[in-house]
């Protein structure tokens, strides 16, 4: 009854075995090998365009590269208050961009409020150094809430973007479970709707370690070879990323990983939903939940075996939770079982 | 005959199997499983003492995050004009250092020469803010081109920094190579010698990607963790790094990768000695080779299937190699076998 | 009528007369010079223990080299979300610090609410790598809306930095202007308050050029030297900005034109408060002042001569102004008149 | 008897005077006063084009920011190995430019040898990111230890800038010693010869502190205005810089100091190469000489009053240094005497 976090899961088989398949033989080095080109243009056809894709570490690295390849001195990108790149990536998109600044955007249930957004870019007059430039905007799809913007969301941001001469960056860490919930193409979600640069994420959805960064126009990313190299992300062995892609798209593999998630998160908002003791936070659509539960309901549940993270409920929602309730994430992933979620909603009771 | 880099090679059975069996079942992520600390014991008991390590993702992420735990305002490393950090490593160890100097010190073979190493050192004054201050020694081991410091070459260096208060780093992406030659325990190679922290390389001997920065003293690396997590190195799925170091030190596997690695060498190194149409470079002791070669014989080793890199020979040699010859570089690994070895010598003539 | 800043003044002659004294002659080079020590010796006199003091160029060096010296990887400050250092420093403070964030904590009148601070700062919890760590408090004295926290302001919010291990820096780019207002010593206002470093301001009140970085205690400031020299700040004919200071403490003449600008801000204030089209946003105690003024008036004001900026409500007093009315921002400094200030609101009438 | 640095001299009474001229009234902050906008267009004239000017705190200031202003990552920077750059700015240049390396290139009397030159640039192949990639050329005239370089020499460096798609840089901190020693125009001795920005120094010629960095294209400089604020070098009082500019071109006064100082030089010059007690370590053309001296004559002029530096000589010269000889280095100023220089003479014997 792990639900802790979709990356205490291990990797799905299929990549093991490609992992392994790989393995032997000599191979170019440093992303230049026939596997690591196939791969690209696998991502092609998959964006339906001509992409530059980099293989990275981590999503932190992914984020922080995108920002980094935008840079600007004094510059200044926008997020939502709760995202990924502002609260849980120590710094590194700072560190990555020599200091410039993620300004938070509130807005409910993780989605950025256009409204604010637009007010608080706007504040950036033309030319006044003294405030800095704006020189991003990045949002999180699904959120770091478990939420995802619609494709009318990402249009309006999008739009500010563009109002604005900003790249939009998408932060996709967990981007299969948005794209099943949407039923959109990865193109549908993205360039079709104004998204620049793309970090998508293999790991959280049965990848051990497989995250690409994802240039919608490849004259965007130039320097990005050398950004990556200097920031230590070029892996020498960079086939084993490759192999993991590879089997993660094989026969839409990713796709269903990502619908047995999201399905094993819908099978627990319904249990929370009918249970007395506990109740969703917030509607989510992905493979996150974020309930507020009783905590004698929370120690039975760990007691039973269950894992799962508290949560700092964010502002909004904090009144709504009682003196002896507290709010807790659950997190689905490829190795959910139907048993698991069964077992933990019995415990809740 | 692939002869082209150690990183050439996929990874050890072994090292995939282990892969493997860690792939199912949830383990707590970001370094925190148990196999994650079984692995930190490990290196404790491989150092004959208690240190810190820490997984990241490249060499050059734990050469850069070395330098960057022992940074200064001002700082100036040390590092023979050849290694890797200041050759190869695309500014990444100036990068994290925020401007960090690399001074090159020359020195036959690929090792410092240690007067120069002092006469540089000694140039910067205490307290003279103009000059920048020093703030570490990088060496490499065994070095970039092949050949390997003596224990008391090492104890000569770690005097200097003991005499100006400089921690020694030690870039150990070969690691192994240089330790099964020298017949010394990682202790007797590092700390009892004087080194302070040591980039420990997993990938070019077998792994797919498993590298370690360790400290010999956990006093210096208190903010490592978070200097690694804002260098976007720390990896959520961390056990199949420690997986692959699980296997590594499993019965000596590592040990005995890298001696079979240098056999290899050897065997390489004897062909080409008795050569009519090569020398070598220079002697080398570990699985790096640079002979010189006549021009028309590398085509014909490339027409029959060799792959051996171009290598632009250090200044001391140049006057050595004659109009029709060149330096190539040859680098055996733990997936090199004595066939393709003497199939080369025997297209080499 | 210039009330559009205090940096649109020139220098005080004293100043003038100063700089032409020490003009002759040649002294030691890079703060060296014996008019340099004279000025440090004064500091000490004036903060009534030993300090380390190191001029520097501008305000926007004085505060990011303060943050600077207390850096720590994923590093996170505390300021007003009103503060110079994150609304008007294109982000110099990140770019020095290398990307460590500042967090805006709100607050009436340009004040941090303390209970806000606090809950802000616990919201990280030791050794969390994700979130980053704390590592500075800075505050503003007087405010950057002239307003000015009160000794027991700066205790409490010293008790806060001092239960987090946190330096708290004191951005006092008006230092003087808030001392006379509260009849306080250096000492009494910074560390007999628990404040550990002073960004030390002259160059408003009187100076061209003449800014401090202070520290109470001089073991903080160890690697200064050295991170100012790197900041390139470091004057080479240092002794220009010592002969300000000089004449600047000269017999006390920064308090009196600290009093004679916060007279006229007072003057002012009065004026406003009696006049039919204008009234004050907030009560201010400096030389700051923040009407809301109906349009027509600011127009009929300039059109008269007056020089008065534009200022962005905070959004706590937006719904406060009208339609036809604007906030501005109004400065006094040393070499603001009665004439000016009677001129000015008579044509505000 | 002061030889130590130029920059031990004051300012130019004319200077001072200026300051004070301007030290009244009130005039627009950060750099939009129509003093500097009058300075502004005067460097229009003085290279006989638009070029894009900023004012800066130091040399160091303005050399940083000139390399920041053409930054790319995994930059790498090349300049004489004695330039001011690499071996007396604390790592600033590395610092401000997050990173970019310093190539140190040999060469007689503080002059790139272009054959060196070219060679370590030809070394960086395109998109290799390993190298890094080449980002500029950074030359100073006159050079760091004294001698020029002629009109060709320039030309010859411009054109493997140019070859290498480079710009190039020149650090100009005594940019009007050069420039009467050569009898070019500030167009000549750049733009003309393809420099494409210039570190134009004021303050080691009379000025107390005026620095400015000077686009030949403006185009260049798009993102200037960001970088420098964001570095802290955007003064408030800017007028005071411009007031010392101001005065510095009034009736080629700059000339005239430059002159002054060079011929100063010349008859210090002249005395040493007729003592018997001292003679030239090589040939310096503008304000600064480098003897080699007998040590117990040093001695005797210090405790003559003299100031001179000791200085280490370069490689090259070091074994014509006899045991019982140093290397010293002069420099004189707007402000040297003859009376001084003979004083110096004399006690030289």
């Amino acid at each position: 009854m792990i639900f802790a976090s979709d990356n205490w899961a291990g990797a799905h088989p299929a990549i093991g075995e490609a992992l392994a398949r790989h393995a032997g033989g000599f191979a170019a080095a440093y992303g230049t090998s026939d596997l690591d080109r196939k791969i690209e243009e696998r991502f092609n056809t998959l964006f339906e365009r001509e992409v530059a894709v980099f293989f990275v570490g981590t999503g932190t690295a992914a984020n922080s590269l995108a920002l980094a390849s935008v840079n600007r001195p004094g510059g200044v990108s926008f997020c939502h208050s709760e995202a990924h790149v502002i609260e849980d990536e120590c710094g590194a998109p700072e560190f990555f961009t020599n200091g410039a600044r993620l300004v938070p955007i509130d807005g409910a249930a993780g989605r950025m409020d256009t409204d604010a957004l637009e007010a608080e870019v706007a504040r950036f007059a033309p030319g006044v150094v003294h405030t800095g430039q704006p020189m991003a905007i990045t949002m999180t799809q699904p959120t770091e809430v478990g939420t995802v913007y619609a494709p009318e969301d990402i249009e309006r941001i999008a739009g500010i973007a563009k109002r604005y001469g900003l790249p939009l960056h998408m932060d996709g860490a967990r981007f299969a479970n948005a794209l099943v919930h949407l039923g959109l193409s990865p193109a549908e979600m993205t360039w079709k709707r104004g998204v620049d640069i793309v970090s998508f994420g293999g790991t959280k959805n049965g990848c051990w370690c497989a995250e690409a960064l994802v240039f919608m126009n490849p004259e965007m990313a130039r320097d990005v070879p050398f950004i990556r190299k200097r920031a230590a992300q070029l892996f020498s062995k960079s086939r084993f990323v490759a192999a993991q892609f590879d089997a993660y798209f094989e026969d839409d593999l990713w796709l269903d990983l990502a619908r047995h998630s999201n399905a094993m998160a819908d099978r627990l908002r319904a249990g929370i939903a009918a249970s007395d003791h506990a109740r969703l936070g917030w509607e989510t659509q992905t493979n996150e939940l974020f309930p507020i539960i009783e905590k004698a309901r929370v120690d039975s549940l760990r007691t039973a075996g269950a894992v799962v993270m508290d949560w700092m409920p964010p502002r909004a929602v904090r009144s709504e939770i009682g003196e002896d309730e507290m709010m807790a994430r659950m997190v689905t992933s490829f190795a959910s079982s139907e048993g698991d979620v069964d077992r933990l909603l019995e415990s809740l009771g």
